[in-house]
């Protein structure tokens, strides 16, 4: 399995010199990406693709291919391994066509099988994005950058059944600044699956949170074993979709998965010290607060929110949303208050939520975070901050990020608003603290950290 | 109440000639916003605010006075208004320092009780925002334009307890292109409250819908009264904070209120046929459902839901979303296959979630649309438009609009993603249709409409 997140040779057949085809997409972005290796165009067509010398078939490439990338018709991929002469290690078939498509397609993924147990190649596929890899530089996501942000380098593995849940998820990433290590659309697993995946990246010191999404699993027992060990050493997330007979069926035209019943499902991630997901966001929150918060720390089980804002409904609304997630929300300790009554004007509220009011500035946000979450009372902060109160400026996000380096525990921020508060965005996800649009999505975010804990 | 919402004169107490003080900010907001009545600053220490001549008292105002609003500290107000002849009709306190703070506040309110009966004079406030009307084009919001955008004209109407939060939302309305009619932020209610604001919004042919944040109620059967009259006649949303007693002590901090027992306030809205929200989410959406969708139709009961979308992944976990939520997914019936079967190429699957493909064109999506929603299976589509997919125009959104418009039934878009992605948000809200950034979101959108529909 190594080969595909440490290729040398990539080879990409079916090479299209036309902008835009699938094929020239990915040769244009291992071009672009920093790729060290070397990539072998292959198409009898023409003779270079992009400035690179192109191949008229596999067999002329004069070296081993690490992986082979298919963008051609379904059923011309067997025949093209088979006359490779051997020389492909790994493949990543693109193409659709197989067993979501019905018999023909099943008997085409029967002759890969074949080929997989004769010739010793891995493949991932078909029916995939393939692989975007932030340490190899691979990238055979084959939408155009303009539609498509490539996200930074980062901690995070995402593997996906679904290709275009992959491309979704880390173009939103991409967007809100959250960086990845390696991310695998593994599509109808004809052999590499979910299990190879989660081995591979239990041992991957450039992967510290995996996050999983799943139509169906190849092998239960296998997969428990994989997840348990992942899940041992860094957080491993997962959403499992198609819980319903209804849309386990939809999953089946999807990617010929048999979703199988949710209950097992269930149970499994459980087992396996694996997160579960309840939905896209939950999703997207996972890979923030996993992919750029610490551990949640504290005696108590992490549980123990403290919420500071300047906007007193929002507090409230907030408090309530942890109570009904299974959070706690405890009031300030007297002994607490008395402490820090002195560093704050008289019209503050000393209570959690702590309201700063309209009057709330930089440092008397930052002095709350400091004050509240020293010591073991809280586990978890909620900064909601409202960008009404004139005083406010620019240095907020460094004034907070300063201050929950030095309390060490999660702090997570919340801006609701519009245009001027999503343009401040950019500067909280600059000081590494993930930022959430919704105060809800930061309760829910809160409960992620939380229910982690309890698992592990 | 109802020269709070058509004054012919607004008069500002303690009108500031310094940019960025609220009562300055208030004076250039009515010259800004088209306000047609006349605007009398009052302030001894100025003849001119603004280009407007200013006035040293409300004595010398030669006119009555619809609106005074009053931006100065909390103990003058009474007296200001005792001194003024009897001439201000409604009063708009935005300042703080009454019973939220103790003691001597709660002696001031008592005041201006003694004043509202003696006087007959109306009170909005204090510790408020104010109001905020594209119909009157009254805007006492004191946040500048540059920090808090305000929305167009709209049908949908708020009335919010909480200033911040009725800030935040009509900032996020602006950035959704969601319009508003009225906007009340009435805070600790010395007088006016959300039953005589619901009793002026029952019979406003400009309001259409109804949303409304509370953390408490005055009278509780009189709301229960007014809010029943006024569901009857358009939808009524309300989000009730303070549910738990840690969150309704923070209640009381905030506006003083009395936030009582949830149950109670519970059963109040499902009594009075207001639609219960769960959290600032949620209330965002129901802003969005309610002030732009047209109402669920279908004999079946609105909760039949079909999910369109070129990703197929995605449209499994919104099917799973919607079952979560109580929606029915109902799949495609033999006779609608059939009939749709020949539109559409064949790699697209003819199911609910119905996949178009990364091949997916506007017009199959459109057509997707039409074919499905026509005749009475569905009662609500989501759409889900992945924009991956090269084929996709910006005529999407204008070809699902028109199609929106023919079948008659709420059409929920959802356009997951990143930068790209969200660039195309402005043109399925300029073509009028509800976006949603999230799948999770218009699930939960979807069910708002059936539940609204459930009530009535």
């Amino acid at each position: 399995m190594d080969f595909f997140f440490n290729p040398k040779t990539v080879a990409v057949v079916g090479a299209s010199a036309t902008p835009g085809k699938i094929s020239n997409v990915i040769i244009r972005s291992l071009k672009d990406s920093g790729f060290a290796g070397t990539v072998y165009p292959v198409n009898p067509k023409h003779d270079s693709v992009e400035g690179l010398r192109c191949y008229p078939s596999l067999a002329e490439v004069d070296s081993e291919i690490d992986v082979c990338v298919f963008a051609v018709p379904a059923q011309l991929v067997p025949g093209i391994i088979e006359g490779s002469g051997g020389k492909v290690r790994g493949a990543i078939i693109i193409s659709g066509g197989f067993k979501e498509t019905g018999e023909e397609g099943r008997g085409l993924e029967g002759e890969l099988h074949e080929l997989v147990k004769k010739e010793g190649v891995r493949i991932i596929g078909p029916n995939c994005m393939g692989i975007y890899d932030t340490v190899s530089r691979l990238d055979t996501f084959f939408i155009p950058p303009d539609r498509m942000k490539r996200p930074g380098p980062g901690g995070l593995s995402i593997i996906s059944q679904s290709g275009s849940f992959a491309v979704t998820a880390i173009d939103e990433l991409a967007a809100e600044g959250i960086g990845v290590a390696r991310v695998v659309s593994y599509g109808n697993m004809i052999d590499v699956n979910e299990s190879d995946c989660l081995e591979f990246l239990s041992g991957d010191d450039s992967t510290r949170a995996v996050a999983i999404y799943m139509e169906s699993v190849s092998d239960g027992r296998r997969f428990v074993e994989a997840a348990s060990r992942c899940s041992k050493a860094k957080p491993v997330t997962a959403i499992k979709v198609g819980k319903t007979p209804e849309a386990a069926a939809a999953a089946r035209s999807h990617t010929g998965a048999m979703a199988g019943h949710y209950e097992v499902y269930r149970a499994a991630l459980r087992k396996a010290g694996v997160l579960e997901l309840d939905g896209y966001e939950d999703f997207i929150s996972a890979c923030k607060v996993f992919g750029s918060a610490p551990a949640t720390k504290g005696e108590r089980g992490g549980r123990r929110v403290m919420i500071i804002t300047d906007g007193g409904g929002m507090g409230v609304g907030i408090a309530d949303r942890c109570s009904a997630l299974g959070l706690e929300v405890p009031p300030l300790s007297d002994e607490v208050k008395e402490d820090i009554r002195w560093a704050f004007p008289p019209y503050c509220s000393m209570a959690n939520p702590m309201d700063l009011t309209g009057s709330a500035t930089d440092e008397l946000f930052g002095r709350a975070l400091e004050s509240t979450m020293t010591g073991d009372y809280y586990d978890i902060a909620i900064v909601a901050a409202l960008w009404g109160p004139p005083a406010l400026t620019d240095d907020l996000a460094g004034v907070l990020a300063q201050r929950a380096r030095i309390i060490d525990k999660p702090v997570l921020l919340c801006s609701p608003g519009g245009e001027f508060t999503r343009s401040k965005f950019a500067l909280f996800r600059a000081s590494g603290l993930p930022v959430f649009p919704s105060p809800d999505e930061a309760a829910r975010a809160a409960a992620l950290i939380w229910r982690r804990r309890e698992l592990s």
